[in-house]
């Protein structure tokens, strides 16, 4: 089947943040992203794909899978396509799905006796928020809580810049970060905030076996009311002159030293 | 003075590469960042600021600076300063910087005891080389080198995302990787090679008192030319899922281990 006017113009829509809050979907463009996506539990809503794509068998192995998963499985023009695309260079293949995330004390739960988990106050930049649950991803965080501060998890921008992570852990987006903390540390939970002003060096310290990692926006750190909420707050050593490091940086090099760390 | 049009065309110009290296010159932009490069040694072609920046007293004492190092200071109007400005969110003061760094020698000599470069084969995106270069600064890296295969150290995005470390240390730009990793070796080097399939853990390796750390492409990470030239290839360890993590948090996280690692 071919795509109408009108499904192309919801395609297009999906681009805002409005349109997608309203429609409870989101994009996934690419042939490795669509197949994690597939591969997870997320809802498949529909499915795009160009006549030139089709001569790629990865293709047409993601053809025969939508199509048991869904009867909305289109054909888009290449011209199509680019106008719907994000990317400059469209693999001719995109997905809707519906938006799906687990409960917020689901997530506090996952580890009975070990759990990690990352927050995040205010984080901007739509390839910052993706390389996060990136990393937490690489480092076996059981969850992620994106604040409402942050950048639309659902940016297309953000879900490439996870490289499929997005689809292998738990991340729940527009939290109310306050909220969740407080939930956290009544659950027993030590919450650590990144800080480039903290009281502890993350190469001097230890992370409790249920840990929360918050990072902060990226021009002015933590917000106070987040700040009150952490028990220690992380450090990095300083050795030249830069005044900060980028966030996603950051959460890395302090996920690094969690599985080393944890007492 | 105003800017004349050939001035404005020049400055829109340097957006492209070729042009940039034509000129052999680089646009910085913003209080911050032009600051930093006014800071260094980099010299001044000509400093572009608005009439509404100047009410900024930062700005103001921006343009007295300037005007000690150029005769070349002017004043665009808003409409011109959006039209050369690479940022959506211009702050009204622009500058034209010489392209200029040290020789690969004198990096490579720089520290007599204790060196430790990087070094990148291929790096694409505009926002990791900026990371990187301000991970290298943060944790006090003597030099970085950018091969000639990675995106262009003067394109207006890196230099942004290096938050003014571009002027911090040195970064020699479009070098022959494979000439200066032998050349690294024949001075005592070891050169370490990032690579997800390296037989070395970091979180149980030291690094040498002289350390060249080497970090690949996105996609394909260190070429075979490079990765023969590694004498020990480091890996991450990896507890989750992720297929990889993003170039410029390896590199923060390889980096952070240097202090704690160093033999």
């Amino acid at each position: 089947m071919t795509a109408t006017k009108a499904q192309i113009k919801h395609l297009r829509d999906l681009h805002r943040r409005k349109e997608r809050e309203e429609a409870g979907t989101f994009l996934v463009e690419g042939v490795r992203l669509v197949r994690d996506a597939l591969a997870s539990s997320s809802p498949m809503e529909g499915f795009y794909y160009t006549e030139a794509a089709a001569a790629d068998p990865a293709v047409v192995e993601l053809v025969t899978l939508a199509q048991k998963r869904t009867p909305d499985v289109y054909r888009l023009s290449a011209r199509d396509m680019d106008a719907v695309s994000d990317t400059t260079t469209a693999q001719g293949v995109l997905a809707e799905f519906r938006q799906h995330h687990p409960a917020i004390d689901s997530v506090l739960r996952a580890g009975e006796e070990e759990s990690v988990l990352v927050a995040l106050d205010g984080v901007a930049d739509p390839g910052n928020l993706g390389s996060i649950i990136r990393s937490a991803d690489w480092f076996g965080v059981q969850g992620v809580f994106v604040g409402h501060q942050s950048v639309d998890l659902y940016n297309p921008k953000v879900v490439r810049s996870t490289m499929g992570s997005i689809f292998h852990l738990p991340v729940v987006p527009d939290v109310d970060l306050l909220a969740v903390l407080s939930r956290a540390r009544a659950m027993g939970y030590t919450v650590y905030g990144a800080d480039a002003a903290g009281e502890m060096h993350f190469d001097r310290m230890s992370f409790a076996r249920k840990s929360v990692l918050v990072l902060g926006n990226e021009a002015w750190g933590l917000s106070d009311a987040v700040k009150g909420l952490t028990d220690v707050r992380v450090a990095i050593r300083r050795y030249g002159a830069a005044e900060s490091l980028n966030v996603g940086v950051a959460c890395g090099i302090l996920l690094s030293g969690l599985h080393r760390l944890i007492e």
